[in-house]
């Protein structure tokens, strides 16, 4: 097979990924096969395991986990080099890790793993790299202008704890277990260059607890991911990165923040409320002005009164991209996290929120102006409190195969520094 | 319908949580199916959403979440009553919550709940309530025999924060977002009488990512729950209380053990060895003296050296009940848990361990005679600590119907207390 024509099937495959979430890997061993599910017993209930060959496709122009609809669990987890590490050990680093996810993500035993049993079903497991500023720091090329810390908002209170980290892995999967094996993996396959600086988990609704394409709803009990990057045409005008430097080219930028939800208050709230505070409706996500999810929102209809039907300041009206500035748009991923009541809290009685993730070309032309905008009016900021930031660049995606052999993750990147 | 016909049905439906962990619910009334995922796109691509109507009968002679086979997420809460709440709150705090958590897990929407969305889809949803010695002191009834701390082990690391707590709901589902909702919501509606003490979250393998009736693996990559009660007649024999004051019959006596697995040490070991310490096989969970996973172990069998196959203090032999003891036999359901490295410890890799719960009709003939033989001589105690303890009494399941009303968790004992 050519370069040429790999390519080709690579782009197809990973464009599977953004609808069903899911392509059956071409490739998968029929050793790894046997492997699968040797301990079930066979009978069949009717059940059926519609997860165990969910297998999102590892290579692409693209690294998948971006444009992959949301898995279930989400590991996010910022790392820092250990001091001491070299420039040519963050090459080592980068080859081991893409070696191994590829491996996680296609079924197969990451080379010496003695656990093959816990890499027989991925469902749908992804694992995305980015790459902090310090990392161009090290290796001595200049970063892309937008990878530097987040522009300082009025209302933020950022926990360093939550802060930027040199790399970052995000790892999701439909299965808990393997979210949480291939976590486990990643950070000992990289212990000898990499520690682990926070762990941000989440949640989203379960496989086979929805019907496709339908938008999961947050702890708000919102309807949250309607207006949302969904064709390859707006992936390449929101998400893929295709100026600058060719390292850089296909690829996005990742932008985290940990914004707490107070749950507390917001329950407090009657439903008419809640729905005026976001602009849309509670029941199905429509906006205030339509009946479906995915009407178009009209932002200048009136009430009786002649008041706007949806507040000039609900999230909703905040957030959209202004018709001058059609760029201002991203890539929404988030995730819930739940966790015990926190102890300094005393009446507390609940700790959640959402770990925001998201994914645009340059964050300040696209993240930063829209959070500017929230910062200053948005309704729902009595109810959020932004608690961590980071950025990352994403290098574009990779490629495996006879002759030229697998790529990895940041690799040319690091060739043009010279590793 | 008369209250022993209903108990007929009961009975019936209950039956079949145990096998499929999901029956439809016959009453699941029209106004909560049209609410049901409004919010989708209805295109079908082949994704049977087939947890969409789990729901596993709430009501029937023993409460769900104990023969129900484990969901893949577990909210485990203890809870203390408030300074204040007098005999008869207990009775309207037990009442509520058995209100809530009946309408939670049958796709209803809680009495005064603003939140109809988050309910229309349990996936599976279980609440199972226990009742901690405190609560027998408060109300002036002898408890069972059984429920007091669980004795002293050597090896006991315990810390006082995962302690025994006067209450205890295991919430657990399918759906991770289902699990984080109705915890929200049971701490929410008794937070007048009750206040969280702690939260235990756990994991297990995902819904559709296991064939049925297979069993899950745990963190050290082992098959974990083989040797378990099936059958009606094993958990009767092994389960529920049939003995004693009538308010007790049909309940269970549930341990709760926090056990932390050391994975940084574990992975250290070859397979030889991590099957040795277990004496099972990691691929499919075959006895080291046998073929497929319910293979019966040979304990007599020798190697040729004329050594044990299954060397005497593996866990399984240790575990297992004598022969003269057949009585020593528990409910095993068990979550895995993984957190962020603790930086207490600085070169942890993974913070992680199992939720160990268990169901039995007396811990101090059941549990403590099997933990008393593994703290002595179990091969896994290397890379095993306990470090949470509680006990609980699990009052015997509920019924709803018309005529005589709902009855509520524990009715029959508070009755029994005059209140
Ligand atoms: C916990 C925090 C947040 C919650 C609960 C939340 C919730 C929502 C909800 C319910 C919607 C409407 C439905 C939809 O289109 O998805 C929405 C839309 C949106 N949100 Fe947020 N959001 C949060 C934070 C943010 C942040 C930090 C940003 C970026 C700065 C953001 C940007 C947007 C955008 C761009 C839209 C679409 C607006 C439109 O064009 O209609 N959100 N969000
Ligand atoms: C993190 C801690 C633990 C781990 C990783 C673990 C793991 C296992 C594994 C892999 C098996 C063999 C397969 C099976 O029958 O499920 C097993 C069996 C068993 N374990 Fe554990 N276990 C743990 C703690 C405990 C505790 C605390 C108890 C109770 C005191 C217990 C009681 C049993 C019993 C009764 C069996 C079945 C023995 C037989 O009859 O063959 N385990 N466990």
């Amino acid at each position: 097979m050519t370069g040429v024509s790999r390519r080709g099937f690579l782009v197809g495959a990973t464009g599977v990924g953004i609808g069903a979430g899911a392509v059956a890997l071409a490739g998968c061993s029929s050793t790894e096969e046997s492997l699968k599910h040797s301990g079930g017993t066979a009978s069949n209930t009717g059940h059926t395991a519609e997860l165990v060959d969910a297998i999102v496709a590892f290579d692409g122009p693209h690294q998948a986990g971006i444009a992959t609809s949301a898995q279930a669990h989400l590991n996010m987890v910022g790392f820092n080099l250990k001091s001491g590490v070299a420039k040519q050990d963050l090459a080592n680093l980068l080859r081991l890790w893409t070696a191994d996810a590829r491996a996680l993500c296609t079924a197969e035993t990451p080379l010496g793993s003695l656990e093959p049993e816990m890499s027989v079903s991925p469902a749908n497991l992804t694992v995305t790299c980015g790459l902090g500023r310090p990392i161009f720091e090290r290796i001595g090329v200049a970063p892309p202008n937008w990878l530097r810390d987040i522009k300082a908002f009025e209302h933020d209170k950022l926990d360093p704890a939550w802060g930027q980290s040199d790399l970052v892995l995000q790892i999701c999967s439909d299965d808990p277990v393997v979210a949480s094996h291939c976590l486990r993996h990643m950070v000992r396959s990289g212990s000898d260059y990499a520690e682990v600086k926070w762990l941000q988990q989440g949640f989203s609704h379960a496989h086979g607890n929805y019907q496709p394409g339908e938008t999961a709803r947050n702890l708000f009990g919102q309807v949250d991911g309607t207006i949302n990057p969904r064709t390859d045409e707006e992936f390449d005008a929101q998400v893929w990165i295709d100026e600058g430097p060719q390292w850089g080219q296909g690829g996005s930028a990742m932008v985290v923040r940990r914004v707490r939800m107070n749950l507390d208050t917001w329950e407090e709230l009657d439903r008419a409320s809640r729905e005026h505070s976001v602009g849309r409706k509670l029941s199905n996500g429509a906006p205030l002005t339509g009946e479906e999810e995915h009407d178009v929102a009209d932002f200048s209809a009136t009430d009786k009164y002649g008041l706007p039907v949806i507040d000039k300041n609900s999230h909703m009206a905040r957030a959209t991209a202004p018709a001058d500035h059609p760029e201002q748009k991203i890539l929404r991923r988030p995730y819930n996290y739940e966790l015990p009541p926190d102890p300094r809290t005393p009446d507390q009685l609940s700790n959640a929120g959402q770990i925001f993730v998201c994914y645009q070309k340059d964050p300040s032309l696209q993240f930063e102006p829209i959070q500017q905008r929230l910062d200053e009016a948005d309704l729902l900021n009595e109810w959020l409190t932004h608690e961590g930031s980071a950025v990352y660049f994403c290098p574009p995606g990779t490629h495996a195969g006879s002759g030229e052999g697998d790529s990895w993750w940041a690799q040319s990147l690091l060739e043009q520094a010279g590793l």
